[in-house]
């Protein structure tokens, strides 16, 4: 436990609430929750289960309608045919890491994984006393690992690789042709490749993706937390290989008997056409609000050496303005009333140059942050970025 | 995982329900479910919040209304003060016991525990590489451990003790005089007390208790699930002590972000006045069941060295019906259409000579069950039970 570290945005949240509280007015860009939250038909759905169903246990794989409606989802979106007995439902992504790192690894297993990326990752490593070894992952190389970065990691203790894309905090997407090395060698050295695709839908000017287009035989982690915008409501999934899936429904059922069970019963809802064409105005909402807030940073001296193509975050340096990281968080936070998370969160490679930017809450509020950053002395003078 | 068995009662279910499907009644004493679902306060409780909040995350241990009502809940029924920052929500009880383990041992720590008890407690312990230690108790202990099986088993790799009232699958209640003195001694020798009480309020002829009472220095387990009736919406507490929560909300933020949002308001109104009359109709007719299925079952010729007082189930021995329990559950099953969970499901101890029964269905059909056992001839031929 010693080990584990709170969530610093958590702490960012704290101190952001806590000046609320005190008659302050925050714009609020360090949360990774959008503020439209599940849609209608997905409300309906679940009253309707509320009233209509007796909501006992599920089967710990959880239900097999909204299994088959994502395999049909696969089908639809991307061409990919699942088989819906491969697909377990689970208690949001995190119950899918916990379920695919506490069937893959033992003590002293090294698990490679980009710096930066989620926090989480690390820590549920360390659960099953395993080895997180995160890679530097820098702009140039888009903020993903290479073959080459496991290449010259890997080790006879590692066992497999943890892939984000697009990534939190840095919103980049990985080539597909190289995520196609990756699994093929690790896959050839006996590894196993988890692929978080949490933020899968939601992807800007290019077109969503799934890991399971290039492979069969990895796990690839999904949520309906983000682009379903049930955060609350912790659901998601996994797809993993035909021979895992009966030690996986062993350890779900000790952690989690199943996964919600009005939460499944909404979700069935979350595949409609009418849902999905809400969800799409969404997307197209967050893509706007990206290409306000990119160029907008540019401006204000931040260095972005990459266009994120996805999820709902900016991984910016903040190297200009002359405060580590940490600092100029609590800095911005203090003088301008912007809360933003620090790049500790992520990792510690360069964490301390970077800023996550989050743009879940409206224009109108980034906007309105924007324009108090402009102002604050310590961005003023400092010198403007290269376009 | 390799560790990890499955529950034999969940391999039983399947059986029964492919038997069904196959067009045979099956009387269904195998499961820990009630069939009552929640009540339509609460019901109704989810629904408004669907239509009225936004049900983002929550914090990490829960809506401090709902933490409130919990501590209330303890100061209206047990007169025990308890600040509602002690008491973590959690993702059912099985999300509290990861919470207390994940944070209280490490690997090769031994805990103790009763053998029989609740399957998931060994499998909790081993995920942290910890080395469950389930020690022996009978019938004529009650089921429950004593301060001397305790001392007997207590080594310097030991971190704690588990103890569980009522008890699954014995629904004995440990003495509090005897829980006090293992709570003392435990704690002066430095170990945890974790106690499971998920069957609280489901109890007969006594007075509910918590072992809240004897001692604030302990971890103690609770569940909306069993007498609250939410099985499927996944929501329960812990109440640990104060010095301990700040690991565990870290590892919460880690392991589950936070537990169900619309589970969690659903379940401000499981406390409501009117809820509680309803719970307390439930609660009386489980007592019916059991004042029923107990001496049927005797009748019968199981062995029942002791009279339950809580939760829903009934150990009983099946040593005279010349077959294994795992035989016997498979022989009733098949031959007339009644599902049981065979004892090793919870131990080893004796577990080829006990079967559980649940009896979480309709009196009428627990009727139908036991007169279809009263005619099989395996039963008919078996000798009576002294009185």
């Amino acid at each position: 436990m010693a080990a584990i570290e709170p969530f610093r945005v958590m702490e960012i949240q704290e101190h952001a609430n806590r000046l609320e509280r005190a008659g302050r007015s925050i714009i609020h860009m360090e949360i990774g929750q959008p503020n439209f939250g599940a849609p209608t038909q997905v409300l309906n759905a679940a009253t309707e289960a509320i009233h209509n169903r007796s909501l006992g246990y599920t089967g710990a794989l959880g239900i097999t309608e909204l299994r088959k409606a994502i395999a049909h989802f696969y089908s639809q979106s991307f061409g990919a045919t699942i088989p819906w007995e491969r697909i377990v439902i689970t208690a949001g992504a995190s119950g899918a890491l916990l379920l695919a790192l506490g069937t893959l690894i033992n003590a002293e297993d090294e698990v490679l994984m980009a710096d930066p990326c989620y926090p989480c990752n690390r820590h549920f490593v360390r659960l099953f006393d395993g080895v997180p070894v995160a890679i530097p992952a820098t702009g140039q190389q888009n903020y993903q690992l290479t073959l080459y970065d496991i290449q010259q990691h890997w080790t006879p203790k590692t066992r497999g690789v943890l892939i984000a894309s697009p990534s939190n905090p840095t919103g980049t997407v990985i080539p597909a042709d190289e995520l196609g090395k990756i699994i093929t060698w690790v896959r050839g050295h006996g590894g196993f490749v988890i692929v978080d695709e949490i933020y899968q839908s939601l992807v800007y000017e290019i077109a969503p993706e799934t890991a399971l287009s290039l492979s069969q035989d990895i796990h690839v982690v999904n949520s309906f937390s983000k682009y379903f915008g049930m955060t609350g409501w912790r659901l998601g999934w996994m797809v993993a290989p035909e021979h895992s899936i009966r030690d996986i429904e062993k350890l779900s059922q000790n952690l989690f008997i199943c996964p919600s069970a009005p939460a499944q019963y909404a979700a069935l809802a979350a595949f409609n056409v009418d849902t999905l064409s809400v969800l799409e105005e969404r997307r197209l909402e967050l893509q706007r609000r990206r290409d306000f807030l990119l160029p907008a940073l540019r401006a204000l001296g931040f260095s972005l050496p990459v266009k994120p193509q996805g999820a709902f975050y900016i991984y910016a340096g903040c190297e200009r303005f002359g405060l580590g990281a940490s600092e100029f968080v609590r800095h911005i936070l203090e003088e301008a009333g912007v809360a933003i998370t620090p790049g500790l969160d992520f990792g510690v490679s360069n964490a301390e140059k970077c800023v996550r930017f989050s743009y879940t809450r409206s224009m109108h509020e980034l906007e309105t942050g924007v324009g108090r950053l402009s102002r604050l002395p310590i961005l003023r003078s400092a010198p403007p970025a290269k376009p």
